[in-house]
């Protein structure tokens, strides 16, 4: 770095932290639509931000970690919580996989959704993190509410469950519309997800 | 093509079917356990078989097809089905349970399930053609003899089940070692697959 950014900006004041966030993170969701997760450099995101590569790094830690950031995520974890717990521990399971086919379903949620699935397939790191925000935002705050024993393995097999089913109805075609309708989804993973949520695991 | 093949081997009979069928699935084998599913070219694994490309296309149909027939599938699928079906139906999920664990579990059968998996996540193709083998010759086969309705749905249900644990399992580390063993993941995940094979789904 041989010169200065400010003095680029001779009449504007010293862009602030939050400001070159905002704008890495602008930067990055048009690259990372344009050529997804492997396809978008970090160099490309600093050129388009106009700021040091360095700087993302700074403030996402790795690609991985600014692309959790720049995706959109449609779901609202808190109340999303609170829907799931609503009316009950019985129905949570299937309130659950209502809400998951909810957000998986109409083509403006699944976008990011699968942006997230996809890259998590092709990064480990991407996998993780997204993992956890699931565990850690979602499906452990329902445990909690339920007061279940073993949270981590539950939340471990809920997601697995959900991320499976994601695959087979909406990436692999194995179960497709011709197969079931969400009504009849709900009815058959509803059981499942309440033995994972609040059953006895042995 | 403007040289016979056969003319370079003035002194060897002309190789047959499936001498030429078995040379490729040697050489794709080795490719693909050097450079992976994406980085293994079929052009590569034409010279080393001393064959013309197009003869693979003949043979296999594509990339994703030759990669499938050149894994070794350490599922043995007919006597998977008969283990399954051994002792009676109320604990079939149980015992497909079990035959999963067994060949997610040792290193020398998840290598092979682990580069099927990966692979299907790069390529669609490949993961229709794993599922289509999961399916029709494990799956369907076990629904047959449980004469349950709604086969492909149940399939369906079951893989999802089963790849996303294999995911959380194995690769994502979300239902580690340290979350439960084996025979804790049998006890919570043997009344799922029980349900989807034999339970009611509405």
């Amino acid at each position: 770095m041989s010169s200065d950014p400010a003095a680029k900006r001779p009449f504007g004041r010293r862009p602030g932290k939050s400001e070159t966030r905002a704008a890495i993170l602008a930067a990055a969701e048009r690259r990372f639509a344009e050529a997804g997760y492997a396809g978008a450099s970090l160099r490309a995101i600093a050129r388009d931000a106009a700021v040091d590569p360095a700087l993302i790094s700074h403030f996402f830690g790795s690609k991985a970690g600014l692309f959790v950031a720049a995706v959109k995520w449609p779901i609202a974890p808190e109340e999303t919580v609170a829907e799931v717990m609503a009316g009950g521990p019985e129905e949570a399971g299937r309130r659950l996989a209502r809400v998951f086919l909810r957000h998986w379903g109409p083509t403006q949620t699944r976008g990011p959704i699968l942006a997230l699935f996809n890259a998590a397939t092709a990064d480990p790191e991407v996998a993780a993190l997204r993992g956890e925000f699931l565990r850690d935002r979602l499906l452990l705050p329902i445990l909690d509410a339920l007061d279940a024993d073993r949270r981590a393995l539950r939340a471990g097999l809920i997601s697995a469950q959900l991320n499976g089913l994601g695959m087979n109805r909406y990436v692999t075609g194995f179960i497709g519309p011709d197969q079931a309708d969400d009504e009849e989804i709900i009815d058959a993973v509803a059981p499942v997800l309440q033995h994972y949520l609040a059953g006895p695991l042995s």
